[in-house]
């Protein structure tokens, strides 16, 4: 390895020349990116960090995945507002001895990621930390009456999730213990679908448009599940001011995911593992039911809103649980 | 100091109470911030990051000069190209062994800045990291035809700054070395007036109403001096394909800075110190008299674009030297 270059081997003029590349043209050279919105429509703004060690490490994550992941998360969090992406910016922090391969590649991931969503790298900053950081703010604009929020829910909602759980951190221990025989039992196929969830999730914004479809009463009530199944109930039910009542059986579970565990760990990673970046969301029961037949199969109603304000899960016994908050992710 | 509590010892739950103090409560507790943008606007969007260590440090600045400045640098890019400001998102990194008093007093140095500047707090994210990281994105708006762009300069434009330059670097040099005779040398009120200039710096958006209201073919040629008088005049000439001769001699240096070092020493800070975050704007020479005489009284027109496009400045006695590019900051 020993041609590797580092980015203290080259100028900020050239590092910035080739980040550059990723951008549009027009925007280049100037101290702010300028945008031209849609008439009518608000502005939705969303942040999120990753720090190395935190969020990801080389030994989990190959730096193009990085950057898919982080721009997922971002857009992801758009998707849970209801909103269309316009652009991101990207600061990023990184140690002079950054290889620059992982510059390139960090840019090549997340330009892949906007690429499918049609959206623009519309600016940023650069400079040296000790840590790699990857601070991205996304960008998006939403009718102000189509707006997803999280306190919209209504007791009697059907609870709708667009996709399977669990997934991600299945792939994520995939990732970190892959010699346990429940691991080298996993055919490939499986191996990668699940490998792929944790590092390259697709955000919903393909939802949105079947939502807007629907004959509803807006604001409809709605998040991700970017840190958890169980949080994003939890989460909305707080900020509505009800409880849920949902059934651990019709928790969507990928096949891939029911070879790999037994299903104890298969619904503790569905309710608690995170970071699958499904929307979950709180609809009349008709319009639930219209919205999974628009949906790619992986959808499912997994349980209803509710007057009384616990929220617990129940069993095929009809034994309920409550769900637990302490198992949600913290960062602190 | 026993009493001193840090990050450690809280739950994010009543972190994130205490931050959200400073939000707009009707913005609180979604994925993202929405936003009514003035019709017919375009969005303005820039990101700055600061590292602990890189720039800023305990030595030099307290909590809550990095609040101040940090939002300051975001509000200046903002003014750079002719916007007014509609909010900031706050992307944070913190070590657990961070001090609660650090983080309450950052919050209310950015709160500060952002009062006197009518700009709500709108969002942001909070994780852990090794190194303190404050990335800040701040988004604004302007009308489509009175944006001040690098690449409007024209040859014959007298070049405007719109204060003082130097005092941010005299004041960091007062705070790393306070114990020269220079230092020891200086009047309370100086020494307090260069310290200001580089803790709380503030950005011009005051300037924008009065180049408004000029008669002028837009866009308007302009940046900011944040990386340093000589690097803006440097991007503006380059982006605009044009050149620039300066007059050492009309650089506004404050009475301050002169009785604080010898002449030599405040023109080389006023070139290429960096954060003084005032505005370098290209304008005809009947605009930029007009501009100077609606101003506080510390701008002035510091020389010409010329269509040679080499970029010099000119001593007392007519003699030239070339700006130099490798003076002004790199960050790596």
């Amino acid at each position: 390895m020993a041609d590797v270059k580092y980015l203290k081997d080259f100028g900020e003029a050239e590092i910035l020349r080739r980040l550059q590349q990723f951008c549009p043209a027009e925007i280049i050279g100037d101290d702010g990116a300028v945008l031209a919105l849609p008439p009518q429509e608000s502005l939705v703004v969303t942040t999120d960090i990753l720090v190395d060690g935190v969020h990801f490490s080389d030994r989990t994550m190959p730096a193009e995945k990085v950057g898919w992941r982080a721009v997922a998360a971002n857009l992801s969090d758009l998707a849970a507002m209801g909103a269309t992406p316009v652009g991101i910016t990207v600061g990023l922090s990184l140690p002079p001895e950054t290889p620059m391969p992982w510059l390139d590649q960090l840019y090549q991931g997340m330009a892949a990621c906007l690429g499918r969503y049609h959206t623009p790298l519309v600016g940023g900053d650069l400079t040296r930390s000790p840590v790699k950081t990857v601070a991205i703010t996304a960008l998006g604009t939403v009718s102000p009456n189509r707006i997803i929020q999280r306190t919209a829910a209504r007791p009697g909602d059907a609870i709708v999730v667009t996709g399977h759980h669990g997934d991600s951190r299945a792939g994520l221990e995939l990732l970190l213990e892959p010699n346990t025989p429940a691991a080298q039992g996993l055919a490939v196929g499986d191996r990668q679908a699940l490998i792929d969830a944790h590092q390259m999730p697709l955000p919903r914004l393909d939802v949105l448009d079947h939502v807007t479809a629907l004959p509803l009463t807006w604001p409809l009530a709605g998040m991700d599940s970017s840190d958890g199944l169980a949080d994003a109930v939890l989460q909305i039910c707080q900020c509505s001011g009800v409880g849920a009542l949902l059934q651990a059986e019709q928790l969507p579970i990928s096949p891939a995911l029911r070879r790999y565990q037994p299903p104890e760990i298969a619904y503790q990673w569905a309710l608690y593992g995170g970071e699958d970046f499904q929307l979950v969301l709180c609809l009349p029961m008709f319009a639930a039911q219209s919205l999974l037949q628009m949906l790619p199969g992986q959808g499912a109603i997994i349980g209803q809103i509710t007057v009384d304000q616990t929220v617990a899960i129940a069993d095929g016994t009809g034994k309920k649980m409550p769900l637990s908050r302490s198992q949600t992710f913290q960062h602190f």
